[in-house]
């Protein structure tokens, strides 16, 4: 059930798993729904990555991710905890962004002794910091680290198949060997974006979504 | 709501994260659910004390766990995967067994690189093995890496009172700003054993259990 190119497991895990799941047996016009999984990334600005990786550096692009547009980079940088503990190379996402931001599992954040709110991506006041160390510099963030909250993108038709609008809530059930039911998933709608679910690591590897027999989105 | 001794939030991610929510508001009798955590964690054949630690080694308990005569350790061990990748420090829970096991998260196999079964506890045939680095001594586990398979200790009073009997499933309803149910606890009865619910780390932070406000047993 796995889409993913024949790279090694730890590189997949370092970028983004998906995991796409024929709906059969549903309505007609069903859309397929995708549920990938983030591994810890960082975003981050123009500034920021001229800082990190040189002067006039740009990204490079490693893969292609679901959403038109997006891609892992092939660059990552070591994010240090406030207690000097750190992981080596966490992945850049791509394109750069206006703000930079950092997004961990909880059990990441655990390991750098990062207490993570959970917020949706790009509503960082009041978060915590970091520090970023590139082969050409260090940045360090005053805000930015978070837990990204779960959520699912999607298209106006998608919405309407659903009979959802942005930021409604949903429920997400996933059919495995460790069964779980994600509540109060945030709706984001967008033009030309894709039926996609965004899990972190804990929560993909709490239902072991690699091995899911089935996903279905459910309007609450 | 977190019942926890004022140590070291590592240290208590190293053993056992235990979180008792009161049953408000339910019916006359019914029992407390404790919640608890197991982080990765290491049981130990007497044997393979004394290989690791040395003649005549027993453990010491560093902390008594919820269920009368469990005890999270002093000692702990290297976990070497099969490609060199290792886990410094993993703790072990006493007391000793007829065979010994490993006990990690899916985030902890991934960084090890052993594809873990999900096994209940003592299951272990046909299961990978790994590497144990003590001071004293090597033990090659030719089998024993699993991820414990979710489930719920109970007394009979607590069977009873859910109407359910041993080796039955339940469902455990997390609420909290990461909601989750979990689907399929495997359901453990024994005489003088306490109503908790053992989870796994990806699990516990999947749902972020240390601020959960409520959690809820349901018969399936």
């Amino acid at each position: 059930m796995t889409i993913a190119p024949p790279v090694e497991r730890k590189l997949i895990e370092q970028i983004v798993r998906e995991i796409i799941l024929a709906q059969v047996g549903g309505p007609p016009g069903k859309p397929n729904l995708v549920v990938s999984v983030s591994a810890r990334h960082v975003h981050l600005t123009d500034q920021d990555v001229e800082t990190l990786f040189g002067p006039g550096h740009k990204l490079t692009v490693a893969k292609d991710l679901y959403q038109d547009g997006f891609f892992a980079a092939e660059e990552t940088v070591m994010v240090v905890g406030p207690r000097r503990r750190m992981l080596p190379a966490v992945r850049i996402l791509g394109p750069t962004r206006p703000e930079s931001q950092v997004e961990l599992a909880f059990t990441d954040g655990i390991s750098l002794g990062i207490d993570l709110p959970v917020r949706a991506s790009g509503v960082i006041d009041g978060t915590p910091g970091c520090v970023l160390v590139g082969p050409k510099g260090v940045v360090e963030l005053k805000k930015g680290a978070i837990r990204a909250e779960r959520h699912v993108h999607m298209g106006p038709s998608d919405a309407a198949f659903y009979g959802v609008k942005d930021k409604d809530r949903m429920n997400l059930r996933v059919a495995s060997g460790c069964g779980v039911v994600f509540n109060q998933l945030l709706v984001r709608v967008g033009k030309n974006i894709k039926l996609e679910v965004h899990l972190d690591t804990d929560e993909g590897n709490a239902c072991d979504i690699d091995h899911a027999s089935s996903v279905e989105l459910i309007k609450v």
